[in-house]
């Protein structure tokens, strides 16, 4: 199945997600946890995997009737993720939500994380872009 | 904002919804309430203008945070948002859908709904799409 940039684009509008876990058992860049994913009932399963073949990273994972298309390696999310949305903006405001996506990953990029100051500014960012999704 | 067709489609995989009411009360056409809707929270209202603009057709309502483009009229349905979608085709488990109102529309178009048979055939369709969106 191909997939076209634009489909793509309005199918994440309605459906895909944005968001940043911190795990408070951990510390500094273990604790945070950045994810894109896109949720599908498990009878659209194959778009999902669609959507794997066409960023070339992520996986598909689910329990019952619930499937997620997941991306979490940091590499993958710069690299690949952040610069489609770069070049093929969103039109609603889950633009908003990839752009603070964006500006978190950015730090973890710089690994501003090693400071007490940065990890927090992330942590406050991570639950900020919570708040507006 | 300019919307493109494949967005369009994508938006529509996750967000719409193509659905035929049938109303007890009323008989034969009357009872008959086909309609393609866009869901969307009230902080992207602008994106259903933004269909109802495109498609020329249908109305953006609302109450409190959740607010519907919605097309209701036959020949607006018929000659505007069918052709679209058999132009432009969907890739989940929502082209069933559009293809079952798809085969509604036709018959209503028809005036399928004049003998008794036919409006049972429309009546047992509607809720064949029901059970499948």
């Amino acid at each position: 199945m191909k997939l076209e940039t634009q489909w793509i684009v309005g199918f994440v509008e309605g459906t895909g997600c944005f968001h940043v876990s911190i795990n408070p058992n951990l510390e500094a860049r273990q604790s945070l946890l950045p994810e894109f994913s896109v949720v599908q009932h498990k009878k659209n399963v194959q778009i999902l995997y669609a959507l794997k073949t066409y960023f070339c990273c992520g996986v598909v994972q689910g329990d019952g009737n619930v499937m997620i298309y997941r991306v979490r390696n940091l590499n993958h999310l710069t690299k690949i993720i952040i610069p489609f949305f770069e070049k093929h903006l969103l039109k609603t405001k889950q633009r908003i939500a990839f752009q603070k996506f964006r500006t978190i990953l950015l730090k973890m990029e710089r690994k501003e994380y090693l400071t007490v100051e940065g990890f927090e500014k992330i942590k406050t960012l991570s639950k900020d872009l919570d708040a507006n999704v």
